[in-house]
């Protein structure tokens, strides 16, 4: 079963609010945002908003959908930006929106996309403010992070942790503990499910990392050795540039500012064939079990069912 | 005396707070956006939504510092971001953001910057986050509508309007609205004052347009010429175009995709030798008289006396 099955209603709601959202009177707007977001996506942000929600014993529905629309509106408009700055080729199988419409047109069109999230998430209280602008600092602090240790092979673990956070595992954070918080959570709880979102995400992104190097293209929907190819250090690279016998190598590689593909087919290679892998999953796995035993202080049910099943997706995922 | 006087206390809180809320731990992601901040910058958003408040009897100057530094985060975002799309080279005369730090971080800057100012403009009612986000919308839609009109001679005074409405007039429309309304305005000068920002702006807009024919680069702080260099069709460049003498051959120019700077000191010439520039000036006049006929339903007070000579100090300036 599906890990979003309790909340199927609500998160068909989510992709009508969002719809809503991105209409424009401006069609090519609207075009560039489904572009993006009707390419599919996992929608786990707003259904970690859901999900928290629901287990914190949240009811009225109506009071969510947009919050949790607005998470998603926030993500999508960062893969656009995104892909602008990496050079993105290929987003969830498509050709990345800055490819298809112009830089120009892409920017404008995230852009938009945050002030549509804006407006959703700003109709609520300084606390759901606060969260969600926090968590969006982060990401925006995060790329900077990440830009000055480009092609840095002795990037040190705090410093990869603190970048992955900021992209990724803050804006989980703030999804679920807005989601805890808007359905009348306890205190406990609203931290609580703050700690689930910030773990699940701090996995999800270890195991991006990780597909980065061992998905394909197909699956993956763009191509696979990205991070390599951009000199972005990720978990698996630092741990196979660690290694003794192929580290010096794949080091020497690395910091190459211009690398041929075949160059990144042999990197991959050779990254395969140290324990990097097994000792980024056990890394993620960690993560995961912490997001699971978050979940303790709620009453159990369906919904921190799903969140645990969520959490176990996350970690088998093979796109 | 300057147009800002009786709020010149007001205006420093300002300028406090936009120094806090883009302080950032990553200090490059600050020293970009004060590159753009710090380089000065009229601050007239601020300036209305202060004037606004006060005009219809707000106190509390407390309540409005951070709305009114809202509007200027979000301005400069702006700037950051259309520098990096119509590859201005200059601005406020320094070196644009992304000439100095890259594409990549200015993108950044200005998203942290629209994050700030969510935080700012966010923590209040509905009617101020919806007032904001619409204008923050017209300015997206206006970038793609003023694209969709690049190199087009036969551009109708319509899209024109529509054009600087969205772009300069909503924002500031805006302003003076959220202001009148935090300052506890009658539901008729709210009206009034949104009517007065957006007057106020189109004015300013048509007057920008055409000092970007009259004006030096040494008053401007960036190159004149830039609207027939990149074919935007502006209401100077547009009555130009309909001279009978001149137009044909402006037009034959403005269409082509590329040109050269002589081309373009060419063109200016052209430009100034019809009546293009008189009967823009008429038009902004007639905005400029609108903005202050809506200044009748206030009681008069230094607050509408300055925001009458700011009025008058947009239609007069040479920057």
């Amino acid at each position: 079963m599906s890990w979003d099955a309790p909340i199927r209603k609500e998160m068909d709601l989510v992709e009508e609010e969002i719809r809503r959202a991105v209409s424009s009177k401006q069609g090519l707007l609207t075009d560039i945002c489904m572009h993006v977001i009707g390419a599919g996506g996992k929608r786990i942000r707003p259904g970690l908003t859901l999900l928290s929600y629901k287990a914190v014993g949240g009811k009225e529905a109506s009071n969510i959908i947009g919050i949790a629309a607005a998470f998603e509106l926030i993500h999508s408009a960062t893969l656009i930006h995104d892909d602008i700055n990496d050079h993105g080729e290929l987003r969830r199988g498509k050709i990345a929106a800055y490819k298809k419409f112009g830089v120009h047109k892409a920017l404008i069109a995230g852009d938009f996309l945050f002030v549509r999230s804006f407006r959703l998430g700003g109709q609520w209280n300084q606390q759901v403010v606060e969260t969600i602008s926090e968590a969006c600092t982060a990401t925006a602090e995060s790329e900077i992070m990440q830009n000055s240790y480009e092609n840095d092979p002795d990037t040190p673990l705090d410093a990869y942790l603190g970048i992955i956070a900021g992209k990724t595992a803050m804006p989980m954070l703030a999804a679920s503990r807005v989601g805890a918080f808007m359905g009348g959570g306890s205190p406990e709880q609203i931290e609580a499910m703050g700690h689930f979102g910030l773990a699940i995400g701090m996995a999800f992104q270890i195991v991006d990392d990780m597909l980065d190097i061992i998905g394909d293209e197909r699956s993956l929907g763009k191509p696979h050795g990205i991070d390599f190819l951009d000199g972005k250090p990720t978990l698996p690279l630092m741990e196979a540039m660690k290694d003794p016998e192929v580290g010096p190598i794949l080091s020497a590689m690395f910091v190459k500012p211009r690398k041929s593909l075949a160059e990144v087919e042999e990197a991959l290679k050779l990254v395969r064939s140290t324990k990097a892998l097994e000792e980024s999953m056990k890394v993620a796995r960690k993560f995961a079990d912490q997001a699971i035993e978050h979940l303790e202080v709620l009453n159990g049910s369906a919904y921190t069912k799903s969140m645990a099943e969520l959490v176990e997706s996350v970690l088998d995922r093979k796109a």
